[in-house]
């Protein structure tokens, strides 16, 4: 039977020392046993939900979002978490500010952090921008700290930039340790990251990117799928290659979607835009010129129709480990027939998968939860059991 | 003297049980012990207010709320319940999302849902549509609970749709009940709810339906009055009828203004659009036709125009039983010389309601506040109770 | 040491009586206990937070803000305030809303306000209206209070307005206090209040006629300093008089800069626009004549440039005292060769005082909770006493 024990023992046992007052950027610069410790946090968190207990941490503080593209579900999973653990939620909306007019990301990430905890964004448009104006956030309010503008140091969690989505990536792989019943059950597992074709184009890099920078950390086979052209950051490559050898897993590259798919236990078709073509636009947009934007828009859309033939069929599903891999996507999918003609996924496998797809997103809240609840207790496992004790519950 | 115990003592008189995990879409599908429930306790809510007991009875959790029309007064409402309960709103607002980026109802209702207790929905601009909608969502979140993704089931709140209004009309009954010193009052009593002039067109039908489906549960004799043409919906007269009926009031209707006020009790004269233009505008809406969108949009501001007689003025005041019905209106109104030319109301006549008017519009957050709690809590007597014993100050 | 005690014993000196239930609309209209009151009760919920000790004084209620201009550092030092004690805060976005639609200013306040303890308003575009614009909403709610429709009186805090910046003047002055080590250290001491180049127009003089109104309270020599034709609010001039007259500083006028900043002990160089260009553009909004706002618009910018050597250059800042008076800023500054290509202040010199800016700036948040707190309690002294008694854990 499961008890807030289990998990207590389980962090016990963990090195997670230097989560506390840092941010979370990428998983690969996080250890085995902080990645764990946030699994593990994000059980416990869930658990007590479910039986009531409150984990409200915070009598007060906020949590600052500041999306930089729209967004449903990062967005809702963000004020989850935030409400989860009593901080409240205070949008940073940059058309309603005075950003434009002279201010520096300096200045502002002073400005919105006097009572703030942690702060969230997503900024994942602009190849080499995203990961960058988080550190800069980041560095700006640990010094804001320093010099006694701030009475605490907000933490910074990555909602999604151009390298890595690490809360959507740690909420796929929790749904995935769940599935499997266990981490110690994946070695050996196949795991496709294929592309797939979409009508819309210019889809983030990020999760493809954080995907298999993340599973390839348990022991699996991770293969790279994606039509010659839609070549991801090497840098990202180069991260899955080396843990693939630390962890006794592999990390190979394919140009044919059916390979990767031939026997897989997990597969994640899903579109993104080639990395060479997001850093031409960065580039274009730095430079204002939009006819030149319009054009690169009219040239992918049109390198993406030759590759319609990349979607996650029927019976490319029937080609998977005893036919019935584990689907996995990050949602919205495009979903053929019914979000559009021609997209990612068949409708009828997308239905099939239906109530995994919503349990995968459903872990998002408590990862994001995990991650702040790490970062602001020095120990958390104590605090766990606190709240146990007290047993307050959530909902009268 | 007012007391707690007086709610309670009520309370515990009601059969009410089949509202626990349930949503609240119509009035005329709740029975009249539920629909006094509600009543009883938002007089009970708004008593601890008054009182500074507090009524958190959540310690997290979400409110989400979804407007698909703009609104002031129910936003505010909704958001001021909630705050009353203990949840945070979280606004869901479309344009910031990825909804329309092939995303179903059934999918977005799971994502926003992790943490969300309650959901108010405002959808009232589409015929057929509204209510609908609403189900949708309900059924995909009951759904969302049954197959593990969500912890709990968010309870729906109709904030007005096609069909009702019924957290707008249940405080407009609460406030007659309060001005009439009791249900038990209200017997014979008669209500003109009348169509008015206004410079404006295309005003949801809700509020007269709604109207006619809740103040005929009174035995009160209800008078449905409106120019040729500008019919509502006849499921909803239908309603009203079979109400009356059952509890010895009336329903009538007429084309005459003057007949609807004479004598009486209580007056809610506002301008709404002909259903079956409503019908035809969703229909032009739906096959994108915009010109025929403006056609109808001129027709029916001159259809309008050959009514500036229909208006809540002093003259007709004067006809009602003792020159004193109550007068009602859901805010804001079109009055004349104020807010518009000709409007609605006489500026006379509004300014001596003003009082009366706003009291009106302050039932509204207890009486969603009430709906949320009948919703949410297995024993809301006993829990009511436990809150005036542990008397913890709202405010210090 | 600091301790809470100083605090309580500092305000147990003070009459504040009259704050309780009351508003705060210029700093002028308050005594200087009352002034000594927000600055004590500020300092004191800043010395709790950095301890770790509860303020929330409200289990629930809503802090409404309603920001008539865009804004990023007052929004978010009002959610700040708010969160720390305890409320939520819900943004009336008029853009949303219904309020165009007919709805006079009395209908809107009572209509956000049923459980409203706090409206935050920031209105301050147009000469003659902010102001007055407050003041019709304070008296509505007072109005709706006695009337019955609200439960309680929501205080009402003056976010900027056409003559005053009361929140923002107040956290320049603790800024000021603390740096100089107290009230008792300002006597003599030497402020220059100047107008400085932006290459934007039409900014809002409540800064400039915040300051001079405040200032002057304290003993100090201010000097307000601009070209000709930048004049302010005469009666804010005579309010500084005045002040200079009571508390034996002086208040003093030139159209140089060099002179102002001559050993001077603080300077504020901001742009504003002249006042009656500003009284102008009021009347031509007033009149929809959209031609004349960008007739004048083009004449105050040519006026702007042709006073571009106004700007707080490190040759002008080596004339004051020391070379090194505290440099004010109310955020975000015009600087050159950063933000702009000329603008109100050398890169150098913000440089070097971008943590005292930032610091100024940190103080904003607990100022306008302390009002709050001043308003919404009848003793507050004993209030910090059981809070810190209790010593709630803010954060776990």
């Amino acid at each position: 039977m499961e008890t807030l024990q289990m998990y207590i023992d389980k962090l016990n046992k963990l090195n997670f020392k230097e989560m506390y007052q840092n941010d979370f950027f990428l998983t690969w610069e996080k250890t085995d046993d902080e990645l764990e410790a946030v699994f593990t946090v994000a059980d416990a968190l869930r658990y007590m939900r479910k039986n009531n207990i409150s984990t409200k941490v915070f009598e007060s503080g906020l949590g600052i979002s500041l999306f930089r593209d729209n967004s449903t579900r990062t967005r809702f999973s963000f004020a989850s978490a935030c409400n989860l653990l009593g901080l409240e939620v205070q949008d940073l909306d940059e058309g309603k500010s005075q950003i434009a007019h002279g201010e520096t990301v300096r200045e502002t990430a002073n400005m919105i952090s006097f009572m703030a905890d942690v702060i969230g964004i997503r900024d994942d448009m602009y190849i080499g921008k995203g990961n960058a104006y988080m550190h800069n956030v980041s560095n700006a309010v640990r010094e804001g700290y320093q010099d006694g503008v701030l009475e605490q140091i907000p933490t910074l969690v990555n909602l999604q930039c151009d390298i890595d989505h690490p809360t959507q990536c740690m909420a796929d792989m929790l749904h995935v340790i769940h599935e499997f019943g266990g981490v110690e059950n994946l070695k050996g597992k196949k795991v496709a990251m294929s592309w797939a074709y979409s009508p819309s184009y210019g889809k983030p890099l990020s999760v493809p990117q954080g995907v298999i920078g993340l599973m390839t950390r348990f022991g699996m086979d991770v293969v790279l799928a994606h039509p010659e052209g839609y070549e991801i950051m090497p840098e990202c490559e180069e991260v899955a290659r080396k843990n693939a050898t630390a962890t006794g897993g592999s990390f190979t590259k394919t140009n044919n979607m059916a390979e990767a798919f031939k026997d897989a236990d997990i597969v994640y078709p899903k579109s993104w835009a080639p990395f060479a073509a997001m850093e031409k636009r960065t580039d274009l947009y730095g430079n204002g010129d939009f006819d030149g934007i319009n054009k690169l828009e009219k040239e992918l859309l049109a390198q993406n129709a030759t590759h319609k033939d990349w979607t996650c069929s029927e019976e490319l599903m029937k080609s998977t480990k005893d036919g019935k891999a584990l689907y996995l996507h990050c949602l919205p999918a495009d979903i053929s027939g019914v979000s559009c003609e021609e997209g990612e996924v068949d409708g009828s496998v997308f239905d099939r998968y239906r109530t995994p797809l919503y349990k995968q997103a459903s872990f998002k809240p408590y990862v994001i939860a995990a991650m702040i609840f790490l970062a602001k207790f020095a120990d958390p496992a104590a605090l766990l059991k606190r709240l146990e004790d007290e047993a307050k519950p959530r909902k009268r």
